[in-house]
């Protein structure tokens, strides 16, 4: 019960990220096989980052295809929907656009919580729960890598380096999922609350524009030139 | 006789992803330094996730230096000729630029072809035989990431997203190979036989711009202000 | 005391490669959080892909923490000195955009040299002393591993490709420290001289412009229709 419980949430983390390369490649001009494959990317990089971090070998996705398989069907039915549905998108532009990038934001950030939340369950199971700054540190990493992957694939500065928020909501919902397993609440209520909590921080981030301060780009304009300095 | 043969189908694919590497980081305007890294990243990095994936430590590169070697030796080829001919391919722009399209897209899918077969090789021989959904994964893996990353570090999308048929060639050529040694054939046969097929594949899609279906450029138009929504 | 000091070299190295990122992270107009991440991987990045290269299992940077704490603190620093200092440089544009380049290219040229020396020392330690191939083309790749992911997750191409020497730089680096070390000199020492031969050889490269040939661009001006052809 239990087990099926965790793996539901597995899967929907897999759906999720799956989507967020789905759009991506679409995004990009990808034809059908080149948008699967970043959906399959997205969905499974985190894990497979994970596991070579902690030494799984052969990482998990390979041993099980449950992932892949879930991860191709969910990109190839978004792709036909897409298909679809793009001639009625011709007469509404303004409105593709934002649904679009609200979709990919929305899927990315159910695919972080989840993912996050599970890097952190695989390491603690790993035997290290003693070590809170590795644990919490390779779960930010699970969530973030899959998206990194899709991004760095084709061209774009990853969402954790450019959305606001994005790493701290990961640690926030890694910390709490973390605490409540120190404080032996149950796996599957502690797992969903610390999903939550990542992906609401997420989506209010994004809502309400929480900015942290960067340098104006008026003082970096001059840094064109940098290059031929180096 | 047999170790031979094997040997020599491995530095054939060496030679010409390293070439690939190479046209790529003269296309790239690289000096000869960046075009020999370029080249060698191309012809051992497959290998090299490969190893990373099965856990086997140290990397293959790393203990016998001839693939680097081999590697090197041929970038540094590629462009000495590269050099000489320049002033002749000045007088012939549109030549130069077909030939040397081709030409890489050749050594692409030469490289292609066998490491996705030495892939599944070196995959069945680390037990994994029994799994056939991670053989030929791991097979697929060795055969595009050469590729992957030589196009991740110059900024381009890798083939293995773009190309038609590129991902579908390396799986059935991987197949192919993994059903012939199952059914007790020959194992130089086998691989000759897995490469060409991956190998014909990509050149016949390539020919015939055989695509698959993807969301045409009007439908993605507006998505340039998708960024904006995020 | 030997400790001690081998320990403040890492350190050297770690505040260099963050700073690196954090200066690269405000030229693409990243938010604090975003340098701060990208600092953090310039300056764990070469050392995370030694230990999955040598297969230690987790990675150091997850085991001792206090990489990852001294690499964010100097990220901080250096935003909280680029945000005060803003509006002094607007009055000087060129001076600017040449101390910002110089600066990162001084932290790139400290990091490599140490993380270098560094990367060969692990590689020994590890028991491959012997394999002098092994040993020096891995450290190698710490010295440049981070700031090759700084530079992929940004969408640049890598130091490594692109800068005159600097490859090389390492290499012989590398390679006197390894020679020292063999011929019983003293392992402060002889990090010492690896480090500073690096570090002048990549600086005088660059104040001297000293360059290898490449394929000049006219010949490769038509090469942008490249893709045309693949």
């Amino acid at each position: 019960m239990i087990e099926t419980l965790i793996f539901s949430i597995e899967i929907i983390g897999t759906i999720a990220f799956a989507l967020s390369g789905a759009l991506r490649g679409i995004e990009k001009q990808l034809d059908l096989l080149g948008i699967t494959i970043l959906g399959v990317t997205a969905a499974t990089g985190g894990g497979l980052i994970r596991d070579i971090l902690l030494g799984s070998h052969p990482p998990l996705l390979f041993v099980n295809p449950i992932y892949v398989i879930v991860a191709a069907l969910t990109t190839v039915i978004a792709f036909i929907v897409a298909y679809i549905t793009q001639y009625y998108h011709y007469q509404f532009k303004n409105h593709l656009s934002s649904t679009f990038g609200s979709l990919l934001n929305l899927a990315d950030a159910i695919g972080l919580g989840i993912f996050a939340v599970i890097g952190v369950q695989t390491a603690m199971q790993g035997g290290f729960f003693e070590n809170a700054f590795l644990t919490l540190f390779v779960g930010i990493i699970t969530g973030v890598g899959g998206g990194m992957l899709r991004d760095v694939l084709v061209g774009e500065i990853p969402f954790f380096l450019k959305k606001h928020i994005y790493f701290l909501a990961a640690l926030l919902g890694s910390t709490s999922y973390y605490l409540l397993i120190k404080y032996d609440i149950n796996n599957v209520i502690a797992m969903t609350i610390g999903s939550l909590l990542t992906f609401l921080i997420r989506l209010l981030a994004s809502k309400y524009r929480w900015n942290l301060p960067k340098i104006p780009s008026k003082a970096c304009a001059d840094l064109d030139h940098v290059e031929n300095h180096l």
